[in-house]
C-alpha cells in the first residue's frame, strides 16, 4: 500500500539550542521512499550524518523564537507485515556481527533481570519466531495499552511493575525479555497506518531465521502499513529529536498518515 | 539559492539485470534537500544502503521491458562556492583517518606516477590551497573541455595524453595531481546550475585547512550552484548507476536544474 | 612506562557455549602495544571482528571440559595521564558526530535523571574538565569503593542509593553525572598498574576540549600505568567475555600487572 | 599448521618522515595469532586505526637516522587451503552490500576492459568457482611468475602485456578478469610458508558460493601456509608501509617465515 506520512512539530525556543532530529525516512528492505519534505522555518544550516544503527541525523541548532520542523513522505510498504510461525532461532554462534549489540541489556531494556519471566512466557514454545509470538502475546494480554500517558521513556523493569504504558513501553518489554532468551531485539519508531488515536509509534523487531520480523504489542494482531523512521536498542539510541541545553518542548505536534493511490506520489 | 534538479533516465531492458544506482540526494555540510523524488516505472522492490564513502546506494532488479528512473529534488546551495588562497596543506600526519584514503591512487587517477608534474604546475605556490588552485589553472588552460565526447571514463594518464576530455577526465587529472603532492582530493558528481550544455556534471575536491574545498577545472571561475549527488575516489567508485549483465544503454536521459524561489520547495 | 599485564580465566564448561571475549588490546593515542600473547586450550577456532566501538572481540564456541583463556602483552603506556584544569566544554553543535552516542542515557548510566544532582555537584566550576572533575571528586567522597563486592553491574541510580560500590559502579556514576550536563563520557575496562588489590579495572573518559580524558574515582589521585582493554557506552557494551547459554563462571581468574624494562618486551 | 613469521624493514630517514604501516596482524576466519610482537626503534609515538577495509593501520613520524620495524607472530593457518570446485556464482543481486566494492575496476585492476578475455578463458565453466580456477590456471600458463623484478606494482594491462611479473602483477591480473564476470575478488598481501625466495607475498581471493575463496597463480598448485597481513581492492589499498614526503627505501628488508610446534608459541 501507499502511504503518506506526516509530522509537524512546533518550538517557542529561548536560546539557541543545539537539535539532533531523526526524521528523514529511509529506504529499505520493508519500506520504499518515493518522495520526501524536510521543511525548517526558519530555515538554517543543517548537518546530516548517519549514526551506528544507519539512521540519518540532522544535526542543527534552532535560533531563538518560534521554530517548526515539517516533514512528509509517499512511502510503499507492505500490505501485511511478513509473519514467520515456527522459524527457527538463530544460534548465537551463526548471528552476524552487527545483530550481537542487539543482545545486550540498554538503558530500557534490563534484559539481565529478565531470564526467569521470559523462559516461563515462552515454556512450551519452539525456540525462535514463536518465542517472540509469545512474549508479545504476553505483553498484550498483560501491559495495558495506554496511548498519551507517559511522556519519558520508563524501563522494561518499570513498565512490568506498572502493568500499563505507552507503545514505546510494551516494546521496552518486549525487547527486554526476547534478549533474555539471546533473541536480537531492537526498537523501531514510526508510523503506523489507522493508529487510534494517530501519534508517532514504536514496536519491535527480532531477529529469528536469518532476518528481522516485526512485532506490535499495542495491536490486536499483525496488519500492513508501518513505515519505520528509525532503528536503534531502546528509546534512547532512537528519539525523533534530541535537545540539548534548556529544556524545549514542542508547543505543537501532529501526525498524520493517509492512504494514497500511487498515482498521488 | 534554492534550486530544483531533475534527472530522468529510460532503458530498454532484454533480461532482468541487477542495477546499483546512486540517485538519492544527500543533504550535507554545502547542501539541504528540502523535498525529493525517485520513481521506478515499473515499480520494483528497491533496498537501500550506505557505501563506504557514505553515499545512498539503491539496489533493484529491472524486469524486462521498458524501464524508467526519474528523480527530483529541490536543495538549498551555495550562492558562491567557498574559496581559502592562502590556506595551508595539512601534513599527513594530521589527516583525520577517513581522509587518508584519498590520497592513494585509484583507477582512473594514477597519482603515483604525476609528482614531477605536479611538483612543476604548483613550483612557486604557497603550500595548500593555493597548489590546488595552480593545478585548477593548469588543467583548464591545457586540456580542452568537450562536454559529451566521451562515455566510457578515461584515466589521468590518458587524459594528459589526449589533452581533451568530458568534466570527469578533467577531474581525474586534478585529482591526481593533488594527490601526488600528498593532498587528499575526491570526486564528486551531481548538478550544476547554468551549465552548457545542461547534464549530469563532475568535479573535484581537495582537503586543506582542515576541510574539503571545491575545484572545477571546466568553469572559467568558481561560482554557486553546486549540487552533490556522490562522493568517491574517482568515477569508479561514482557511477550514478552500475549495471550487471549484458550492458544496457539509456535510451533517454534529460538532465534538469532550475533556480526556484524557498516559496516553491 | 612499560608494564606486562596477564589476564588468566578458566570455565569448566559443561555444554558447547558460544562466548565474545574482547581481551585482544589495542593500540591507540595513549597506549602501544609491543607484544600480545593470547592462549586457548584446548585450540579452538576463533573468529575476530571490530564492533562499533572499536574493540576487537573474538567469537567462539568453548567445548564441554576444563577451558582456559590466557592472554598476555607489554604495553608502553604513558607515566602521568593527561590533565587539563581549565580545559572547555565542547558545545553540543561542536562534537564529532562519532561522539555523540556517549551523551545518551546507556543500560547502567540513567544520566536523564541526573541533572539537577550534577547541577549542584558542580555549581561553581567552569564548564568542561572543572565539572568533570568536581564529579570524579564527589563520586570519591561520596561513595565508598569496595572492590570485589559485586559480579553484576549496578546502575548508576543503584550505586547512588547504595554508596558504595566497585570500580565499574563508581564510574558509572561518574558517566551519568557527565552525560546528564551534555558532556561525553564512556566506560573504560583495562589494567592498572599498582592497584591493590591487583583485579581488572574499569574507570571513565570524558570528552572536553577536542580530545578524551581520563577520571578514576577509586584513586586517590590520577597516576600513570592504566593500560585499556575496551571501550563503550557503560559495562553492557564492555564485557570481557560475553556468554551465551546457561551461565558459566569463571572457577579462576588471575591477574597481573607488572612493570618491566623496554629490554624485556 | 603453526608458523613463526617475521617481517624486518630498516630505513635510514633523513627528515621526519610520516608512515602509515599495515603489519598488525588479525585473527580472521582463516588464521588465528596466539603472539604477536610489534617493535619500533627507535621507540615513537604511534597511533593505530581501523581502515575501511577491516585493516589495522599505524600511523607514525619516524625521526631521522635509522629506523628499524620489526614484526613477528605465531600463528595458525590451515593445512590445506579451502576448495570447491563446481561451488555456483553468486548473482550480484545476492551479494551482501559489502562486498560489492571488490566488483568495480580500481588502480591496478582495470577490469572494465577485461570482459572479452575474461570470457574466452573461462567460455567452458560452470558460473562460479571455475571460472576463477580457470582464470587462475590460464594467469599461471600464460604470465611468467619472476620474483623480485618489480618494485612499483603494475597494473592488469600493463602485466597482460609483458606476460611477466611478481606474484602482486599476476593477482592484479587474475582479480581484474574476475570482476569483469561479475565475480568479486581482492588482493591479499601476507605471508606464504615454503615461498622460495622467500619474500612478503601477494595472492587473490574471489567471492564465490557465499564466502572468500583462496586462488595463486604464482604457485603450481594450492596447499596450506597461508598468513594475511591485509585485505584491499588491490596493491594500493594494501601496501605494508605507506610513506609521505621524500621517497625512503628500505636499506635491509628480511621475510621469515617457519613452521613451529604449538607447544613453542
Amino acid at each position: 500500500m501507499w502511504l503518506r506520512t506526516k509530522c509537524d512539530l512546533k518550538f517557542e525556543i529561548a536560546v539557541p539550542t543545539p537539535f539532533i532530529l531523526m526524521l528523514r525516512l529511509r529506504s529499505g528492505a520493508q519500506q520504499w521512499v518515493a518522495s520526501e519534505k524536510y521543511k525548517l522555518e526558519p530555515s538554517v544550516p543543517v548537518y546530516e550524518f548517519t549514526d551506528s544503527y544507519g539512521n540519518l541525523c540532522q544535526r542543527l541548532i534552532a535560533p531563538p523564537g518560534p521554530f517548526a520542523i515539517s516533514t512528509e513522505a509517499a512511502v510503499r510498504t507492505a500490505d501485511q507485515v511478513d509473519q514467520a510461525p515456527g522459524a527457527p532461532f538463530v544460534e548465537v554462534e551463526y548471528l552476524p556481527d552487527g545483530v550481537l549489540s542487539y543482545l545486550l541489556p540498554s538503558r530500557y531494556c534490563e534484559s539481565e533481570r529478565f531470564g526467569q519471566m521470559a523462559a516461563a512466557i515462552t515454556a512450551d514454545q519452539l525456540l525462535g519466531y514463536d518465542q517472540v509470538k509469545a512474549i508479545e502475546t504476553w505483553v498484550r494480554d498483560n501491559i495495558r495499552y495506554e496511548p498519551g500517558t507517559s511522556d519519558t521513556p520508563l524501563s522494561a523493569i518499570e513498565i512490568n511493575a506498572r502493568c500499563s504504558g505507552v507503545c514505546r513501553d510494551l516494546s521496552h518489554l518486549g525487547i527486554a525479555l526476547c534478549r533474555s532468551l539471546s533473541i536480537p531485539a531492537r526498537l523501531v519508531v514510526g508510523y503506523l497506518h489507522g493508529l487510534h488515536p494517530m501519534d508517532l509509534h514504536a514496536w519491535f523487531e527480532a531477529y529469528v531465521w536469518g532476518r528481522w520480523y516485526t512485532f506490535d504489542a499495542t495491536q490486536p494482531e499483525l496488519r500492513g502499513g508501518y513505515v519505520a523512521i528509525g532503528y536503534g536498542r531502546d528509546a534512547a539510541d532512537v528519539a525523533i529529536y534530541n535537545q540539548f541545553g534548556p529544556a524545549v518542548y514542542p508547543t505543537y505536534q501532529h501526525i498524520q498518515v493517509q492512504r494514497i493511490e500511487e498515482k498521488d506520489v
